[in-house]
């Protein structure tokens, strides 16, 4: 089993968590939560996204959260931005990199942003050419990677065209996402496989969902392929309002605790975060799908009872 | 990514996944649970246990059980037994295989039977020679194999040393059992992949906890390490009494979807285990730790919404 020394954790509690949530959390709320995860030494953050408030009222405060985020200079802050519009308002307050999502399936980019997935990567190019003058990094989301809610099976081909075209693009990171929680560690193998031994210079990031409980064995299975930077979301939460059924993110702290029993660097500092998950649930006021909050790290060790 | 074409599953929810429950169920309602199982085509079942039901009362009606099970010549109904008046039981009622744990932690052993591992392995070999002359199997299940929750870790060579033990008395099956769920991926594939190389001519099975979710991740690991055979509950039931904060064993129908999607064969109906699980439910009057009896199967397809 060939493993990397080092996995690097991108937390997208703020944006894909939160933005399921019924309950919408104030700046400093967030900001809170953001400096639980910083003393956690996270490194990169999707803090949120420049959508409209009135589709997704979640994330309205998303400009001003980054006003007091961006004073961490050896942090990565992301933002995702739905279109040019976004990137706009990314370059205005100095948002560094952004997150384009489209998706691999056609229908569920219709369902998604009312465009066919052709017309995402030809918005794509114009976002890519505004941010390469103002010195934006371009990451690239690729929704439903493996596998669509509508249309079931993606054709393998169809998501190595995809990828050929945004490495011509030369975007910065392409994250294949497994936007509803279809993927297995089979099919995340051979493709996540196929993609980095085609496209070697490409940097590629994993998003996973743990829908049908395969999101560590999908993790796994990606670092086996060769990949090296994972999307996570603290104490599991989020989902796609898009793709009616599908909960919950791989969750931050149940990765790190995987990763660091199998001596793989993460950087963070596991114990702080699940303080800071233990924290996530009081503030949005239910119990987290964490499975270390609850049983504790692998090591614990218990007293011998007394008979 | 080497994987085999198919893999047994031996469901313990009978035995490990009830012994926890607060419900002791009646012989009336196991039958249905068991016909439910048989129903799905699952092959090998550990029904129940002799022990004593001041001790264990959820497994009290065992030996009733085993006298409507019995019939199903096609299937392995195992028992487990914790000594040699166990394998007495067994022999009475005609029970063709059993299963004895020990554990290769010493401490785990003492809490657990009150006797140190060697002598549990003491009374192992008189109850090996006494099934032999029965013409029972005798499997054995290795608690605390990956870690134990009093001791921590477990030295390799401990567990080599004692499934060497094993070897030389000629046990059926030996299963490899992470009593309070402590694995991880890598662990697992070294360990098992170390055993399996050294005994090559001896019958392994895992057994795995979802305690810290790893548990799916760690049955990937075994499938790549060379084992075909693990031990399963529907439902997700069970835990160790004896290990406090332990939850969970493997879901079987997690389990088992989680194979077929990797074109793994069980042999198992899994729209038949769905609804074992959920009929499992009202039968423990409490929701079950299931993922796909709450997402249903990956390849299911939503109808696109109309706007």
């Amino acid at each position: 089993m060939s493993l990397p020394n080092s996995v690097t954790i991108n937390d997208v509690v703020l944006r894909d968590g939160l933005q399921l949530e019924a309950k919408l959390l104030t700046v400093e709320e967030k900001l809170d939560l953001s400096n639980r995860l910083l003393e956690a030494n996270v490194k990169t953050i999707e803090f949120g996204s420049f959508v409209h408030p009135r589709l997704v009222p979640q994330m309205a405060n998303s400009k001003e959260l980054f006003k007091y985020l961006k004073g961490n200079h050896d942090t990565t802050f992301i933002a995702l931005i739905p279109n040019l519009k976004g990137a706009e308002i990314a370059a205005e307050i100095q948002v560094k990199q952004v997150n384009f999502v489209l998706s691999v399936s056609n229908t569920h980019n219709q369902q998604n942003v009312r465009q066919t997935t052709e017309e995402s990567l030809q918005s794509l190019a114009k976002i890519k050419t505004y941010c390469d003058q103002s010195e934006i990094k371009v990451d690239v989301s690729l929704a439903t990677t493996f596998g669509c809610p509508f249309e079931g099976k993606i054709p393998v081909e169809r998501v190595h065209s995809i990828v050929e075209q945004l490495t011509k693009l030369s975007v910065h990171t392409i994250t294949l996402a497994d936007t509803t929680g279809m993927a297995n560690p089979k099919q995340v193998y051979e493709l996540v496989h196929s993609l980095v031994e085609k496209f070697s210079k490409q940097h590629f990031n994993l998003h996973f969902h743990n829908t049908r409980g395969m999101g560590l064995s999908n993790v796994l299975a990606g670092i086996q392929a060769g990949v090296t930077s994972f999307d996570t979301s603290l104490g599991g939460l989020g989902g796609c309002p898009f793709a009616p059924g599908a909960t919950g993110n791989v969750c931050t702290e149940d990765v790190v605790h995987m990763l660091h029993c199998m001596e793989i660097d993460t950087g963070i500092d596991l114990i702080k975060l699940i303080e800071a998950s233990n924290f996530l649930q009081t503030l949005v006021d239910h119990e987290v799908a964490s499975s270390v909050l609850k049983a504790g790290k692998s090591d614990r060790k218990y007293e011998i009872p007394v008979s």
